[in-house]
């Protein structure tokens, strides 16, 4: 099987210059087949805001009402989606732009309403492994913003932490695919106020003992579980590192 | 060599549920390979004067400063094009959307300063064939916005008909090309008063007469040479037609 190595970045990393600039100088050092997830929630809000559209979070995720879903239809499918592509063609990287519409890659559902009605967000049914692989084998670089679609003609608006962790499922059986969540921190870290804290490896036993030991805990709980879910899954390691440290043995490694 | 329609319509009629509905009905029921090129003026007209952005126009063509390179790259990119993906799958048509930027498929270099500074605004300077067609043939229908690429990592804005001839040009080396301009009218008219006057085909010669006649005059004139142009260049016909009447013989057919 050939390496793919599917990376997700936040918004914040791909919507300034600079940093956009150093991802891409080392996203380039990557060696083998390269999937780009990338977010764009702070561009995002920050539209919403000069259109007055009101932003509502709850539990850090975003509700999508019809205006909500028409702005980040429009900066993480359009703005920030083809600003990377192009710096990315740029630099002789082969990408493409794609929401999970496109191809009909990402097939979804809207959220049902429970407690709280999440508007136009939508849950993974389904990831289209061929029709990524026929592009990866084409010398394509597929770059997904965080939209899939509902197969009734609606975008749908879906965390990008997801829809990496989706498409590395799904990819697993045609790859030997590493995960990489880039992260505001170095990696997992054994003492929060020390950055050079790393834990470099994680595995099941590991994460039981020191979450039981109060060392993992908070945000960081659901980070992992998704992370394990997708070793689970077939995915030979899951990494998340600082989006500067990609490409280096560095941050921490997520083990089956 | 296989057949090729390349459709080009204008932002109007898909923008608007009800036209874009009617269109996709048309659209799929053309026999052959297809691609589907589209503008979003309106659209992004709107969405400008939502955020405060002067739209100014000189001799009908957008003049595109940074801050409406971001709208036409948000509404052409983004809004309109993700929305004609979704609801073309939804037909069960497998569209991916694409501007010049995705595999490099348009490049352009910054249209030159002469009496007027467009801004950014592109002049087609390459097709990748190649690249389109190895999509064609994944079975896969390019939906492309009206958005190019200056190889250094800049999207440019580009007129929607020259995108759709410039495709043509191209891909009338590897396919028998048909490229219809979706048009207000129902063809060219032999008299603009008289929606039912169709000249039903026009050549090189005809053009000459007609002209000289003064029965086509005005904008139609450029419309024409463009349509020319791209029958010199290989494209086997170029239809001028109502949106409403894709797929149908009518229209004026424009051969060599």
């Amino acid at each position: 099987m050939d390496t793919l190595t599917i990376i997700k970045v936040g918004g914040k990393i791909v919507e300034e210059p600079e940093t956009l600039s150093q991802l891409l100088s080392d996203f380039s050092k990557i060696q083998g087949l390269k999937i780009l997830v990338h977010g764009g929630g702070r561009a995002a809000t920050k539209l919403a805001e000069k259109l007055g559209v009101e932003t509502q979070m709850v539990n850090g995720k975003r509700i999508t009402n019809k205006e909500m879903l028409d702005v980040v239809t429009m900066v993480y499918g359009g703005l920030v989606n083809k600003n990377i592509v192009a710096q990315l063609q740029s630099r002789g990287i082969n990408a493409l732009g794609l929401t999970g519409a496109d191809m009909g890659s990402i097939c979804s559902h809207k959220r049902p309403i429970k407690d709280i009605d999440y508007g136009f967000v939508g849950d993974v049914e389904r990831v289209k492994g061929k029709q990524i692989s026929a592009l990866l084998e084409l010398g394509i670089l597929p770059v997904f913003a965080p939209l899939t679609f509902d197969t009734q003609g609606n975008i749908l608006n879906t965390n990008a932490d997801t829809v990496a962790g989706e498409i590395a499922k799904e990819m697993a059986k045609f790859y030997n695919v590493t995960l990489v969540f880039c992260f505001e921190k170095k990696g997992v870290l054994a003492d929060v106020n020390d950055e050079n804290s790393v834990i470099t490896q994680i595995d099941t036993n590991t994460f039981k003992d020191l979450k039981g030991q109060g060392i993992i805990q908070d945000g960081m709980i659901p980070k992992l579980e998704n992370a394990f879910d997708a070793i689970q899954s077939g995915v030979k390691q899951v990494i998340i590192t600082k989006a500067d440290a990609i490409g280096k043995a560095e941050g921490t490694v997520i083990v089956g």
